[in-house]
């Protein structure tokens, strides 16, 4: 196919007892190769497009860096994007040990504790949305899905002003990706993202969450389920995660004094 | 909640402008360490049951091991699970290397010349099924995703024999995990699968293709979408890749000719 990150495959459909052959359209996953001061730094499997948004949005999205202004260069070859940090004071080995930390406790009871002490982050905002615009919010982000409507293959990232106009939306294999490139799609087009409201396809883990809030985002909803992680760091950091958001209904698990339910 | 696959979390649902409070239930996601000779091999996010299941799976699937037998002894502690081989012979720092080989290709167009040429696997099973039948593993297997159907948070993968009798079932928040699962189920109980069929409710890698292929199993089918990597190993190594298996219909995308279309 044209895009990169859809290829085409010929298949046999079997639909109620008759079979046709096509040709059908099929995500594309590859390795991305985000290397930082010239030493490699992370491969993400992900959908070959968007690559310095997704290189921006994970090292600020992750916590590495703590604004893009923390970039000097950044230069995409094939799937390689090669980053370089404006201030030496970051020390990537340092992430690498914190990272080992936190899958390194050595019980359940262990890394629930971690989650609630891991992060200082602390989302203060006021911002309110009424309920009828996170309902159109999710409407927008799933007529938006192209690769999606394709390929049935990604999942969808997508951010909106209070007012549900969308303002980014990316799509990629991984959803943990899609939110990645989302954040640096606007970080590179210089928006502040702190009275905005993330969307998502995918269910929600701690992870996920604390990319939304490095981002400073402070309301989170999916047309999927969360995850026990996903609802412990939300709660904790302050941000108002609703999940299931599916035709009318939607189930709000924390943090419900920013959602206008009239 | 009882499981602890299972947590609880206070909710405000909103269906059809109606406000109700009422407790739901959670998938729980746990770091599951697998420590193989007393060394930590890996560190998985899983739901908190079957570990055993999960680390014979594993190391079985990713090629780490190439039996069961292979293991002199078994033990979990808590989210701790430790192996100890019985051949000196792995050596597990060269799995580290080629690990890090997989990954580290320099281009798009290498990475697909590595899954081409990445396996010497070969499945040649002779193994047939009926087109019914897999419509019924796939009805099956739905039918009995109870954490699934009580949190909506988790994947599902379940193997069957050739008349669609349901052999062992997993379910956990992560699809690859599922998979490491059952055929750790399998393994445990001394299954032979090379005339099984591996079905799944998600979307479809080399990574998931590659572990079917390391336990002999010929036909994997799954509700979802499959990825371009998932095709090319399927391709190649001879597995016969259904995916999109909803209601009365079903995509065929590789070797179809295990697959009684009447």
């Amino acid at each position: 196919m044209m895009d990169n990150e859809i290829t085409t495959w010929k298949i046999k459909r079997l639909k109620e007892d008759r079979v046709e052959e096509l040709e059908d359209y099929i995500a594309v996953e590859s390795p991305i190769n985000i290397y930082v001061n010239k030493r490699r730094f992370v491969t993400i499997f992900a959908s070959p497009q968007l690559l310095k948004e997704l290189a921006v949005g994970h090292l600020v999205a992750e916590g590495i860096i703590n604004s893009i202004e923390d970039i000097s260069q950044i230069d995409v070859r094939s799937n390689n994007v090669l980053v370089t940090l404006s201030s030496s004071n970051i020390d990537l080995e340092e992430f690498k040990l914190l990272k080992s930390i936190t899958t390194e406790c050595t019980s359940i009871d262990s890394y629930i504790e971690t989650l609630k002490s891991m992060s200082n982050l602390r989302i203060g905002s006021k911002l309110y949305v009424k309920v009828d615009d996170i309902f159109k919010m999710i409407r927008k982000m799933s007529e938006n899905s192209k690769i999606y409507r394709k390929t049935g293959g990604t999942h969808v990232a997508a951010l909106f002003n209070k007012d549900a106009k969308l303002l980014y939306l990316a799509e990629d294999v991984g959803r943990h990706s899609a939110i990645d490139k989302v954040i640096g799609l606007a970080l590179i087009n210089g928006c502040d993202l702190t009275n905005s409201v993330l969307t998502s396809s995918g269910r929600i883990t701690a992870s996920m969450i604390l990319k939304a809030a490095r981002a400073g985002i402070p309301i989170v909803a999916s047309i999927s389920a969360p995850l026990n992680s996903g609802l412990i760091a939300a709660e904790k950091i302050g941000i108002t995660l609703i999940c299931f958001v599916r035709g009318k209904r939607m189930n709000i698990y924390t943090h419900p004094e920013r959602i206008l339910l009239d």
